[in-house]
């Protein structure tokens, strides 16, 4: 199946040139096969293009009308469209050299007239896009369904009150994850930006909280009785488009994956933005998943700090990156996860070069951090200084605090035996010079 | 016991004197005998008067040194003032009319040189605070230790990576839980104000909570253990004074009480400040604590919506107020917890009756919001519109889901036959309408 | 012209029914011809719809499609459906019984294929608008021009860097004068959604500042040459839809205000919301404006203090709507300006009524917000304690210090004369009773 | 005079061992007599150590004690303590290498019972410095008078609504300018930290406005009259201690300045932290002043993203550091100024080394910085793409417009001639990747 049309002839393949490089349109720090840790580049990153950032989202904003043009728009067949886009899109993967891409069910295949149409239009462009995996050795990192765009989830998907919208949102999960399964996606993600509420007024939150609980018992069972051996997802966000949302962070999902009894299947996918969003750092997010066991996969991209809506700018800030790069490294990675590109372009951002410029700076951020992460911890005093700060646990009478043996009278009793405690500096500004003198 | 000192001279009881009033220095809604929905004012607020806020604080801030003058503090001996202060503190709680108090171990009785003077001290106040609340029916609604105040806390108390501070942490609380039974404390609260990290990058953050787990655990076993009846209380909180608090909000400290198994003996103690510092309303950690059983108590206060601190300000808003006296009426009341004025007056309040004031403009915002929720509940079509929204899950299929007996086949099979769901209004307007009717 | 078509057959006209009603379909206490302090509410409030808001808003938001259908879309031709949407429009302020409503010229008419065209279109619904004002009696509180939805104005409208599109941004203020000048509009707007930057790293902020200065006296001096004597008026908002909007806050705006040299000119229209986006009060920005006779005109609605973007809820505040209408009622009024409803509903309220209830909403607030802020202002000690902390100034020396007749030499010579200052309080719990007891 | 005492013997002379030393108590980067852009580093930063933050702040905060120990604190006599303070403040400058310091009043010297005895205390210690800064050739870059600490100030400083506190002010301020005067300080600073309001409810913010212009007045006058040739500065901040300052941000006093006719004497000292608090950046505000000719100094530190109040953070990050760099070599540098380091250690930074490791992180962010600025300013596109951006305005009917030659008319006119503008990308994501190329 060779491509009948180009749609980014300014631009060949991207290739790596290194940190001397000035074209804007190679990689001076990605470099796929390199070998970092003990796994390529590839391995570490398993970056994925998001197919709606990049392929269906106009720039639109609330104050104003889309700015791109789309030469995969060309038709009046919504379904013609459909298949130039992914034409495009898989030009896009090729060129950028991702191994992955992610999905949304709406964005792949038009909503139809009726739930049979639009899963029959789904299944169409699933064996398009499955044709066009398999020539080009781009695979799927997850697919999800979009529960949040059609008016009729204005009041929730799994969590409206009127049930026939959820059979609606089952209806959708299901074909979605026929199709996961049938590109062969690694994971499955629920994004619940309808689940929560508009005013609390109106709302019974557990309620609502034990409907999504029954529907993910639901959704799970399905996905594993139709094969599915990867990970679900749920990726936490506090608020937007409603007030508060039920997955606010990764703290509040782990909690009630936990009540539900949901731990088994489920896992996180954490972004970056949702988390400054709810106030906490990128890298603490990723920590509390990671350090749980419940990493599962990255939606890399950056909030701006003095804005408290969703900007989803593409990840350039080096910081970010290397934080959460060392928690990778020392907790086993991402994968089956990955790192997805849930970004977007500026509105004014309008070359056909733009979206290849943010992809690019964006795997060379990831690509020099993970070299700066790794090479702190393989040759700074970094985890001696964090772990030695623990040691009075590592044995005697703390360990045994620890493993709950002391009660709180013996603790006591140590006290008055020990004395009053040293103060021990917590070393903030000489850690922060440390991750400078690496960057 | 007669008092031998009067510390506010000026001010006699307060007493009720009904909406037309203009005397500032009586309630124009606060009725205590009054009965509203089956209790009275009094056995629906379970008042308290902060012991810190009122009698220790001396309004400093990182600015400014403290600006109150104590007519209490009259001796060199800090043990003579603590017993003055404690003297002042009563003669307030009775002449405001709030049945109880609350009190950290620190603020009753001053730090010894030693763990053992230390105890001494309090064990010294916790009799004289006895005989106070035996002369004057006032009582102790929940004690706790101050784990923060003092340097030796500066890397955390039960998360301290140094196993010698978890220890002076144990004693602390030791005896506060001694002082507490002494006291008959209806509860004790933890609030962990320096249990987080200034940086993620020196912290091993599972570690520091599973250690927060077993300390608690000890904890709850001793206050067993010596006939402690009451619950314990978790009173989450995001940042301030560090960077990231373990007790981030409501639900992170529910799911944590859920995974170190601690539900049985643990509820929270809400902050309407701390809520909205974490990016929820009062009302919403509130609700959530409630319908999940584990709403212990409250802290009545009010953040401010421009500034990112703990402000403390003493609670006026009527629409904050009538939210939770809503929930409250809803869940069955707020006790054996109570509503703690855990609220400063401001830094330039310097005229003694300002405290007065403050706690009586509190205690009159949550009497008129009991009237108005009551009326809201018992006359209005609230809870039939709100509760109206879920009828589809009452019986039937939606019933049947909600049960956990619908596949995800099912639903999609009952989404066809149904066919597009009927647009149905949140009516976020008219409920805010309906509410400002009632105000 | 009598109406050819009804688009809300379910709602009559609104009347005043006083408090006791419970018709949701009625106003409690706004009564148009009530006269408070000296002028009828009507006058007071100069109350006006939003027409983009309640006309041409159809609810989507970045995540989801519109909700609302519009009875007055019914064709496929965008002029007839303005026409029709004109008379709906009318059909709602008529309804509702407000004297005002405001348009941007792209929500009248449909932007046409030229400059040309697009004023073509205008002048026709203009034509169309008037002679519904004179049959209604409903008369134009402002007209602006929309700069900031067409594409073209993704890099700024007046401060684009590109001249072309400073061209046609002035194109569409021409017309948009022209229009507003033909139906009686008392003040013009400016909102400037696009002057901002998206990255300081490509703007030149004084040049574009510059530019915007240039365009403003363009569009004043043309104004005045059509014979407009109103009102300039900008629009300060901090943010949203660019990352920082140059238009920031009352206090900026007031200042490049004065650099330019267009204070004679020009005034302020006081977005809540917007406010609150720039961390000030609604009541600060106003009392701002006020006090420096800066005040043009409020855009009532409200924000979400838990969302960080433009929530444009309906205004039902209380404690909002009395400080400012306190401040209103101190400063001579809002004519010729007026309390526009900037505000939109609920994404999911969807029912015809809905749009009335908001509005009721909105107005019955201000009603009652009236009549409170006039009690306090006449019955309480509220001014005299505000003012007479100013006493020391307001005779003998430091009456000279403020009159700047006094130098730091002499100021000093005081301080040694008069010792130490007394303490005294500010009164602020005091304060917040006394406006809790008015509502 | 040589030092009697050492209060850092484990710290020697802090050295420039260059990029590749991991001696985390040498510079990396700042090597003081290297020349870049024609000047050298020491010339470019003039960095200054605040006294405050190092050598009077004990690190308590609003929930616990103080934590440092200060060697220099070994007497009970209060101006003793004051000279050994000193002795170990020049101590710590000479060995960090930095050329100037900066100082509050009260911070060098301790407030006596009178001001009598606080203006005697100061000359004192001023005597003192003054022999310190010949010996080591540190110099005072700018000093202030502390007018938010002590409780007069609590309604306010200059804007106090009592006179007599005016005058105590006043009183402050002349002694600190003639301090300041008698050092050869560059620079007087104002941060009016109680020049706002606690509550706008009993507050006449017009009134107290034009007070403190007549108190700026009175200031600068004396100044002039004793010989100060300096730029007074302005400090914004918007807001803690208080709810609301006056000088909320740097368009505000911007705009105040004007106002009140000052801006012939009064420049700005932009603090990082304090514009992060109003919702800008720090690039921002130093941009703002400096396109205005109105950047007076720098107060280098960093706010946190998560935290709402004022952090104080050591400067470490590079993205800012490099954009205010490159604006200062855009704007011919901060002189007479410089870059104070306004930042606190952490509080559980308690070694006597972690102060030189704060110091010497944000002085070696800064000279790299300075580095990358100066190499994308001459080496990159940057300068060219930005200012290619408004060449439409460099000459033709583009600079007419800017020079105000051209009417409403004539633009309408030239759009239609022109017809649709370009879409012009604004390359916001190749700048970030430009700007990461060079770090
Ligand atoms: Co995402
Ligand atoms: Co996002
Ligand atoms: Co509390
Ligand atoms: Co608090
Ligand atoms: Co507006
Ligand atoms: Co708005
Ligand atoms: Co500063
Ligand atoms: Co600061």
């Amino acid at each position: 199946m060779p491509q009948a049309n180009e749609y980014f002839p300014t631009v060949k393949k991207i290739e790596y040139e290194g940190p001397d490089s000035d074209n804007p349109l190679a990689f001076t720090h990605y470099d796929e096969s390199r070998t970092v840790a003990g796994k390529t580049m590839k391995e570490h990153f398993r970056f994925a293009v998001a197919y709606w950032h990049s392929f269906c989202n106009e720039n639109s904003d609330p104050f104003g009308a889309g700015t791109r043009s789309f030469p995969w728009v060309k038709s009046s067949d919504p379904m013609a469209n459909a298949t130039y886009r992914l034409e495009a899109a898989f030009e896009f993967f090729t060129k950028l050299g991702v191994p992955y891409y992610c999905f949304h069910d709406r964005d792949l295949a038009p909503e139809g007239q009726t739930t049979g149409e639009s899963e029959k239009n789904l299944v169409e462009l699933v064996e398009l896009a499955k044709k066009y995996q398999n020539e080009t050795g781009v695979n799927l990192l997850w697919g999800t369904a979009n529960l949040f765009t059609h008016p009729r989830y204005m009041n929730g998907a799994a969590t409206n009150p009127d049930f026939n919208v959820v059979c609606h949102a089952a209806a959708q999960v299901k074909a979605a994850l026929d199709a996961t399964v049938e590109l062969g996606g690694e994971n499955y993600v629920f994004w619940g930006g309808r689940e929560g509420y508009m005013t609390l007024l109106n709302t019974d939150m557990k309620r609502e909280l034990d409907h999504l609980g029954a529907f993910l018992r639901s959704a799970r069972d399905y996905g594993r009785s139709i094969g599915f051996k990867g990970n679900f997802l749920i990726e936490p966000k506090p608020m937007e488009p409603t007030k508060h949302q039920y997955d606010f962070d990764a703290a509040t999902v782990i909690g009630f994956l936990r009540e539900q009894d949901l731990l088994d299947d489920f896992k996180l996918n954490i972004e970056a933005n949702h988390a400054t969003l709810a106030k906490h750092t990128f890298a603490h997010d990723v920590m509390l998943a990671a350090q749980y066991g419940l990493l599962g996969s990255i939606d890399a991209n950056r909030g701006d700090n003095q804005n408290g809506w969703d900007t989803d700018y593409f990840p350039t800030n080096l910081y970010d990156a290397v934080h959460v790069m060392m928690i990778l490294l020392e907790h086993g990675g991402i994968a089956p996860g990955g790192l997805n590109f849930d970004a977007k372009i500026r509105r004014n951002s309008t070359d056909p070069e733009d979206l290849f410029y943010a992809h690019i700076g964006g795997m060379d951020t990831f690509a020099r951090a993970l070299l700066i992460a790794d090479d702190i911890l393989q040759n700074s005093e970094y985890k001696s200084l964090r772990n030695g700060r623990y040691r009075s646990f590592d044995s005697g009478e703390g360990k045994e605090f620890a493993s709950g043996n002391l009660s709180l009278e013996e603790l006591r009793a140590l006290a008055i035996e020990n004395g009053e405690p040293e103060m021990i500096s917590g070393k903030q500004e000489y850690l922060e010079n440390l991750v400078n003198r690496y960057i």
